[in-house]
């Protein structure tokens, strides 16, 4: 069961978007396993990527394509995530956008693949070849909500997000999907990310307003820890709702895009965490008062990764020794403990590194038992601050990564 | 259940170790949770302490009284950390070893104290001091068993390791205690380790020695890779059995301890993982052909952490992906992931990065259904190699600290 309100909004349809999804048999019968993206002409698009080594073929594919050529296609598909498949797997990657570049009569660098399922197979790839012409056949603007089901693997519930601003008195609407949280073998968690808009931005402001927004978004996320080998994020923009291209950081356009971007991404990210395996609760870990955001954020990780504070907040049990700890251990140099304040919500639990004096268990059970909270941490020292978001960890997440095969 | 045969060796008297027990009621009736240690007069004594920066009061008058004199004394509590105890902790350590120094007629810098239980509350003092007398009027050569049953919060079992050894035709003793694995609320894990010989080694050797077995010891061993406050491992030498000093690193002799000590303290690390938390699998993971040993570590510990590689152990299932995604994101620099090999014990999983092509599931799936596996890496670019020990993530693990409160 998904944290709090997971709910799909209205997907507003992005003028110069298109989305094809089909019946692959990829690795089930009866769903739509994969998706297909289509930008019109002219259209921006920005990528990032894991940063694992081990990263799968489609993200090798992607990042050469991205390098050469403005994509007009994405291939998403769900059930295997071709990765730690050797030359072959490349070989299948590039095959998938050769073959969809033919039919749609564009070039192969146009097209990025991305995989996410099981690893270690490869691609039935014939069975995907087959499912390219009826997903272009299916080609419409309005199946943004076919698209978050299409690229879902264990997630319990699709992820959408979806806004309309104005520009210089121009409408226009910013959607996105994502998918992440799913291990059940022999799946391996992936996290993706789409996300369009028909403003006119140019390619290297996609790609900054990209870099900027994964930043505190994607980049912030945590349910375990385990980085995946085929996280991707795409952002395009169309520019089909008209207006003059967004060029430069400085245009106050580009402000407002930020902020519209930001608050989607954020959103999209955090569904992710809301369907985290096993999770029942939504935490935010918000450090400050830090000397720079590379210390807020260890610390951030440090409690967000500690199984100790997962366990104790799936307990609903006001257990701050722990909180202390994992800051404690996070690598921090000269960390005067002194100096260090924590809260639960608005509960002081710890007070210049020790107990609040007016701290009651009480009061932390009452904050530890919401389904929402926030752990905040003052580091006393500097203007620094950063945000992660993360979930419990319960008996649910072992029962579905152990995966008991009958 | 601990993991493997962990029962008690005997446990050879230590001449010029006297060890005193005694029930203080630091937080449970009828056990004994006071435990001091005496060495004789002339003993070298090294410690070893936590990295965590918000170490507990004992850890910080520990370190202050090693810096300025050598220990007579140490005096072990179970039951109360007094961690996050600020300047009042830090006052009641001071206060015990001040007392044990009063009623043994030497000076309070002579006095060690170490804690460990829950977090965050202050030590009940006049329980603690009141003990002392009966723990010393306890004092016996022959009280390691019950010094190990003495030190344990959570453990279920009491660990230790005795060895007899001879150098230039004198037969000494090395024997030693560890506890660890304990986090059930309000305790907060303490890894604590006590070693003695009588030997008669330098006090700058015993220092060399203990550092350089711990790193290869209890520096090798996670559960769930949270940091205690409370971390501390003691060597001490007391020379009581006669013979020349070893002062040299170059003295012969000095790699014979060098070999004995390095044996224990790994079963001492060892005997920790065995009791892990709700661990039903104890997994050494190898790393090998590294350009150094900080990276071999560094990707031991990023699969030894990984909770996704950890559930699919105690499903005994051979998720080989997750290995490889744990090896990937570990954050070494330039690793080519082509020249990667991957065994399970003598399973070949991942050859050049990719799946073996004579691997079998049934054969993964032998392995990982043992109650003790190796995983073993070949990063194929150096000569470099290091090991972690480490247990699998099971739903008692969740339990044990998540501690349902009736």
């Amino acid at each position: 069961m998904p944290v709090g309100d997971v709910s799909m909004p209205q997907m507003h349809v992005v003028k110069g978007v298109r989305i094809g999804t089909a019946e692959a048999y990829v690795r089930y019968q009866n769903r739509r396993d994969l998706v297909i993206f289509e930008f019109a002409e002219g259209t921006n698009v920005a990528g990032v990527f894991t940063q694992n080594a081990f990263c799968a073929a489609p993200v090798h594919v992607s990042k050469a394509h991205l390098h050469v050529a403005n994509p007009r296609y994405l291939i998403i598909n769900t059930g295997n995530a071709n990765a730690g498949t050797g030359k072959t797997g490349m070989l299948n990657a590039e095959r998938t956008c050769a073959k969809l570049a033919e039919l749609a009569s564009v070039q192969a660098t146009e097209v990025l693949p991305f995989s996410t399922g099981v690893i270690g197979e490869q691609l039935p790839l014939e069975r995907l070849l087959n499912g390219l012409q009826p997903a272009l056949n299916s080609l419409s603007a309005d199946a943004w909500g076919a698209a978050a089901t299409g690229i879902m693997t264990t997630d319990t519930t699709p992820k959408g997000a979806s806004e309309q601003f104005e520009l210089d008195g121009v409408t226009y609407t910013m959607t996105g999907i994502s998918k992440g949280a799913g291990m059940i073998r022999p799946n391996m968690a992936t996290m993706l990310g789409y996300v369009a808009t028909d403003a006119p931005i140019s390619r290297e402001l996609v790609q900054q307003l990209l870099s900027e927004t994964v930043n505190v978004s994607f980049n912030r996320i945590t349910i375990d820890g385990d980085t995946s080998t085929n996280d991707s994020c795409i952002f395009a923009a169309t520019g089909q709702a008209g207006g003059v291209e967004i060029s430069s950081a400085q245009d106050a356009r580009y402000t407002v895009v930020l902020d519209v971007l930001t608050r989607m991404m954020k959103r999209l990210a955090q569904l992710i965490v809301r369907d985290g395996e096993g999770a029942t609760k939504f935490i935010t870990v918000a450090v400050e008062g830090g000397y720079d955001t590379q210390e807020c954020c260890d610390i951030a990780y440090s409690i967000a990764h500690s199984p100790l504070v997962k366990t104790a907040i799936f307990a609903s049990d006001p257990n701050w020794g722990r909180i202390l700890a994992a800051i404690g251990y996070a690598g921090v140099k000269n960390l005067d403990v002194e100096k260090i304040q924590v809260w639960l919500d608005d509960v002081q639990i710890c007070k210049d590194g020790g107990a609040a004096a007016d701290y009651t268990e009480a009061e932390g059970a009452r904050v530890m038992s919401q389904a929402e909270m926030t752990i905040r941490v003052d580091l006393g020292r500097g203007a620094a601050k950063d945000t992660v978001y993360t979930c419990d960890l319960s008996y649910d997440y072992v029962k579905i990564n152990a995966d008991y095969r009958s």
